[in-house]
């Protein structure tokens, strides 16, 4: 599920009408970069020229990179299982989404991008499929893939790619998750070390939550999923869990979301869910609360904020808007402007040091994040993650 | 091996580093088809707006038809085994090739499309993998794909997946091929059927050649090979080449290109190879060439038109010009206008009408096909190709 824009229909007042009209024939077009008005345009770009680059090609794979698209082009993959907040409505019915998930690689990192949607949910033929297509594409941004699953298939794509891939219902959401709580602690003059942070929601986003928060620092970490706190204790865990459980819950709490609120610093909320009014009270004194479900957040911010110091959502009408397009547009432009192999843990907490970075002086209770739309966020993401690559030699 | 335009680089002085700079970061872009400017565009084409969408299209996957690109999205297919007069170079050095036609799908039809090279070329790998990525796309263009691989392989797809497939060496060349020759022939007020024709190679070129040509009316044919002339007295011939030999050859004949030549009214050109001059001084009277080898015709029309009627090439820069883009972009567009499931013979048929239907009254010993820039040509035969779609009842 993406932990995107939520902004109400009814501030909004978006028609059916208006939202419908505007996917007619889909939200994308493939356009010429230069053009074919003439024979020699036709010349050029096409017979006998074209055979000049193909030639060159032919005798150095590696030109390839510079003389197509390829090198640049982001492909949104998905199988259509965890789409939004609407669970497996197949690759077909996820379609609108991954159109706008490439659209916004363009408007913001100036990316080529196209959604391939697969009519497999099998692993190993997803993984498959992407191998034989290698050659067409530069990177892949794995979309609404349902988890356990997308753990398995983001491992292996990245094993058998030699380019960056990322599944950004995990990595998104964490990279913008860490730069919120790095500018909510920031505000308060404390350290994420220090801090108890409850996530709820042990599927794709909750798994990359705490661990993107364990590799910054965090201490403290309780997982829950739909049966309460996930710890060593129980028997009724899957793999990823027992081994969120051996790295989480230090303390060995056990129960509910009762238990695990009490007195905690941070909740951060990614999974469809409710937080009752009367146990966010029972959070430490100036706790900080991401309530991330959409459409609707796991406790209205109004209500939240009589109880916690600082509180972010997923939607647009009210502030410090959690979205995942603070990060992937950026991070795939830095990845590729670096000539990444592949995107490691480094570069996703460099993208998340830049995201509050764009903050800067303007932080406050209120802006813990930049607005989704600030257009200095992409580029000043990418320069992070491009050094951060060079840094670690994951380049060229 | 695509028949296309092929200007003389020393004619237009091309140099190299315009083809390569005219190639750098490759000649396809994807853009937004409405703006995501604010707050409001971003609700509408992404969340929470999207959502809807993708409801409509889960509760009805037939509306993916009309709320997504995919619908009118042709991919052209490649595994890079037959590219141009270049050979197997490979998925990545067909590239080039490949984006140059998405251009020309664009520019001329108005279609989306974009290229998906395979680093594949098992038949059944790349039909599971397009039967994979069905929901991505509307159409299939396969693309320089070795024979006879090829004829399989289309054959495969097209029965794998409902909605037009064609591999434009084969068809697109015939199409254009048969329009050009009932050009020259009503230039000369004769009947397809009363010619002896010659094709020469048995490719992909060849085989859809002579399917269309007997298709049109065509009762002596002749087809070439390496070895010479294809006959049922010969015992090398694989599956394909042994069915050709069924099908042509009324009279019998055996030997190579002289023996095939002596007193032929219409020589076709489809593989590289040279034709002497003295042997085209064999055919009949009135007789038609059409030297369509790329760079470099069998026969250069100057030394042809000693003693022939009528000659045409691939070459932009003599008369008759015999380019696959006169049909491709139509033939597409038609297909999807009508909502074609897939693309018929009589289909093909109808688009050869349509190309020599623009020639009009301009038709002329040197003017028996359209220019390949000239704008009339697609929108005609898109027309005739979704009229015969509908009549065929292949639509819907």
């Amino acid at each position: 599920m993406s932990i995107v824009s939520d902004a109400t229909p009814r501030k909004l007042e978006l028609t059916d009408e208006e939202i419908f009209d505007a996917h007619i024939d889909g939200k994308l077009s493939v356009e010429l970069t230069s053009p074919l008005e003439n024979q020699r345009d036709l010349s050029i770009a096409y017979t006998p020229g074209v055979a000049q680059v193909s030639r060159a090609i032919a005798a150095d794979e590696t030109l390839a990179a510079r003389y197509t698209w390829t090198n640049r082009l982001v492909v949104v993959v998905s199988d259509g299982t965890a789409v939004l907040g609407l669970g497996d409505i197949g690759p077909r019915a996820s379609l609108p989404v991954m159109e706008g998930k490439s659209a916004l690689f363009k408007k913001f990192a100036g990316l080529n991008s196209i959604p391939l949607v697969l009519d497999t949910k099998d692993p190993d033929e997803i993984v498959e499929t992407l191998v034989r297509l290698r050659p067409s594409f530069g990177a892949v941004n794995l979309e609404d893939i349902s988890a356990p699953r997308c753990f398995e298939i983001e491992q292996r794509v990245i094993e058998a790619l030699d380019c960056p891939v990322m599944h950004d219902d995990q990595h998104g959401t964490a990279i913008v998750v860490l730069a919120a709580l790095k500018g909510a602690v920031k505000v308060q003059n404390r350290d994420i070390a220090g801090l108890r942070i409850v996530i709820s929601g042990a599927g794709a986003a909750g798994v990359a939550c705490t661990n993107i928060l364990l590799a910054a620092g965090a201490t403290d970490v309780v997982v829950l999923d739909s049966k309460g706190i996930v710890s060593r204790e129980r028997t009724d865990l899957g793999p990823i869990k027992s081994d969120l459980a051996e790295r989480t819950n230090p303390a060995g709490r056990h129960g509910g979301l009762i238990e695990a609120l009490d007195g905690a610093d941070v909740f951060i909320g990614v999974s469809a869910g409710t937080v009752p009014e009367e146990i966010v009270a029972t959070m430490a004194d100036d706790a900080i609360v991401f309530a991330l479900s959409n459409p609707d957040p796991e406790i209205h911010p109004d209500v939240a904020s009589k109880h916690v110091a600082i509180v972010a959502t997923g939607r647009s009408d009210f502030p410090n808007q959690i979205n995942n397009v603070l990060a992937f547009p950026g991070v795939f432009k830095g990845a590729l402007d670096a000539g990444a192999r592949r995107i490691t843990e480094g570069m996703k907490l460099a993208a998340a040091e830049a995201i509050l970075s764009v903050v800067g002086d303007e932080l406050a209770v209120d802006k813990i994040v930049p607005s989704p739309l600030d257009p200095r966020v992409a580029p000043a993401v990418a320069e992070a993650v491009a050094a951060a690559a060079k840094a670690e030699g994951v380049t060229g």
